[in-house]
């Protein structure tokens, strides 16, 4: 018989856990049989010992198969999902989904509300009132085969073991390690259902990863896990030392979003959706190069397929296309303060960490699963790494409820900035690619 | 505010734990504010990253405090408690208290029940039958004050938080951790009042500690405990690579400690009974010099002043002394079968292990806390390491409660020697000694 503290004493001495004592001990868990205190034993445990490959792979089916497992099936063509690992300003489904979708990519998202400095994908596109991604799923499946894209919040039961864990993890200061957070993201990405999977893996101040070789080892084993589940995998290693585009919160975001179908999307921000972009298109088979297929993603922006995909998938899930068509409509909080640079020079540093706070501050994000979000507050930058500055010019404008959250996130966004005399590069957004 | 995530990060980490979040810590751990996951994710990073003896100390200090810290100021005298960190066969208690009691220094002794291949002292001290020591705290500090010792059962609440945090430990493979060992053991000890302790600790194969390095660096941690807390400590590193005399059971032991008390105790036992007890003699301030302790104590034996002891207190507790007067009263098993050497030569190897699981597969220890202990069974064995044997002769008696438990005892106890044809010298029994 086996026994949960012979497992713990096994994973304490270094060794490797079996296929069978992996699947027990989460079958057992998701049961409520494994306790948590002996669950969060193994957890540290693992944090010192590692995982093999092996066991990370058996680790991810099993919280896979703890739940619901999705078919696609019924959805023509290649599904290809994306999954970001997280950062400050990160609104690339927003833009990819049109974008691919309107070159015929079925897309076909679970989505979470998330954690962290502003909402998930799900919030933003409440953005747009009367939107909801509560549909049942052969609503969700028909209006992917029919317009190509739908948005679904996850299932109460997909990969509950993962629910379940993570939230455990959370509270015992067992969230960083990699095989953990590698399984954990995976495990409900192969419930999701999709055919192949591109991964955008952050590295920076603003992101899970700090360092580019955690980034990519934590990106490596993902990879593995994908191709060990049987599904094509690709990773890239993307920049988060600052944020991403210049808008922080959740009207705002999605007023970028817009703006970037429109052609008018900040050059960092269109280089990580193209990076992304084009993997998503080689691997649903839509083009034979990378060329080509940048130059079919320029061209669903410069005709307005995309923005007009957008539209159509908001009026699908019973948003409002009017805010589409006009965003000034977005709700942005009424109290609008400029913070100003402080002297002369070159952007040489702004940190995505306090720029993230400072959104938290505003009431942008949720603390706690319970918290509320107000969508019209957030950070516009207008500064950032490389640019020149004049003492006085306005480096971000923030919208917030009242004045005081104002002058609180105004003390973040100062203290994210520095400068220098010298002429500053503008930092490169994509580190590696893995596959 | 303080929040445990926080301390376990810190500790997994590697740095050290302030005072006042390990006070707070176990404050809340015993009123069950923070919960078992994340005490057991913080005993896992402890394991891995150690404790100081600062952070050792403090933790000690803060579970002595979880509960009631005896007063045993109104008994007269310095109260020198002794402790073992237990291995087989270990009947010291039983014939060191009345032998230190007969020389004038008050016994004032806490004991458990205990889990492990033979009952503890209390369960051994059931053998005489009446014998109780569920005593109130009056009529057990009057005893040590009328006839010098006394032995009582360990309230429900001394270290409280001790006892969740073990049950923890034992149940998340979280047990062998030399500060958590040593808090364990110290935070009892020194709720239990004594004025000096003496520390007997184990090595070899039948005990925690398996190498004389673990058990001095063990040995010294609690050492360093006892003077932390202003207490007189003496630590001694004795064998355990095979049982400690001949008997290993309950009756067994006890009877094996009426015929030491009666001058006719294996050498090896009493060897260690008089190298603990000459430094409870001379923390206690009865003597000047070892030599001088040393024979005080033989000098006990040889006038019958502990055997006379033991049976008062017997009495005084409500056992049968009648008992003591002729021990072959004492219940033994009705199944008696000799092993008998398989081979001419000399024991070269006796591993306590196989003999303590012998006890435990004939009925006489506890696997759980709930299990009932048969008081009557248990090895006597006849040849020990450097005996030289015949083919044919008795190794060992066991004393079983039917053929089969019997037969399963026999395997063990034959795996447990090993033979040569040289002779082998009789093993070192005091390793070190510590203060």
């Amino acid at each position: 018989m086996m026994r949960m503290v012979d497992l713990i004493e096994k994973k304490k001495q270094g060794e490797a856990l079996a296929t069978e004592e992996i699947q027990w001990m989460i079958a057992g868990y998701t049961k409520g049989e494994i306790p948590d205190y002996q669950m969060s034993a193994m957890c540290m445990a693992i944090y010192f010992q590692g995982m093999t490959m092996e066991e990370t792979i058996t680790l991810t089916m099993a919280m896979r198969d703890s739940g619901d497992v999705l078919d696609l099936s019924g959805i023509h063509g290649i599904k290809v999902d994306k999954h970001s690992t997280g950062g400050v300003g990160d609104k690339t489904t927003m833009a990819l989904g049109p974008i691919v979708a309107s070159l015929g990519i079925p897309v076909a998202k679970m989505s979470g509300r998330g954690l962290g400095h502003t909402g998930g994908t799900i919030d933003k596109l409440e953005c747009f009132p009367g939107f909801t991604t509560a549909i049942p799923e052969h609503m969700f499946k028909q209006n992917v085969n029919d317009i190509g894209i739908a948005v679904a919040g996850q299932t109460a039961n997909l990969a509950p073991a993962d629910k379940k864990l993570y939230a455990l993890r959370d509270t015992t200061a067992c969230v960083n390690q990699k095989s953990l957070i590698a399984s954990s993201i995976m495990s409900k990405k192969l419930a999701s259902g999709s055919d192949a999977i591109v991964l955008d893996v952050k590295v920076g101040n603003g992101a899970f990863m700090e360092s580019a070789e955690d980034a990519k080892a934590l990106a490596q084993i993902m990879v593995d896990i994908g191709k060990g589940a049987g599904k094509q995998t690709h990773a890239l290693i993307t920049n988060m030392e600052q944020p991403l585009g210049y808008a922080v919160g959740n009207s705002v975001e999605v007023l970028e979003a817009i703006e970037t179908l429109q052609g008018k999307g900040p050059a960092d921000f269109l280089e990580v959706v193209f990076a992304l972009g084009k993997h998503m298109i080689l691997l649903a088979g839509k083009a034979n190069t990378e060329a080509e297929a940048i130059a079919m993603m320029e061209e669903s922006i410069q005709s307005g397929a995309a923005l007009r995909k957008l539209r159509e998938f908001v009026a699908a899930q019973g948003g409002d296309p009017r805010f589409v068509d006009d965003p000034s409509r977005l709700p942005l909080a009424k109290e609008v303060v400029d913070v100003l640079a402080p002297q002369d020079g070159y952007v040489s540093k702004l940190e995505a960490r306090p720029i993230g706070h400072a959104s938290m501050l505003l009431g942008g994000g949720r603390a706690t699963k319970e918290s509320e979000i107000d969508l019209s507050v957030g950070c516009v930058l207008h500064k950032k790494i490389g640019d020149a500055v004049k003492c006085g010019d306005s480096l971000c404008t923030i919208y917030a409820r009242d004045k005081a959250s104002a002058a609180a996130a105004t003390k973040e966004v100062l203290g994210a900035y520095e400068f220098s005399n010298a002429p500053v590069a503008k930092p490169k957004m994509i580190f590696a690619e893995l596959s």
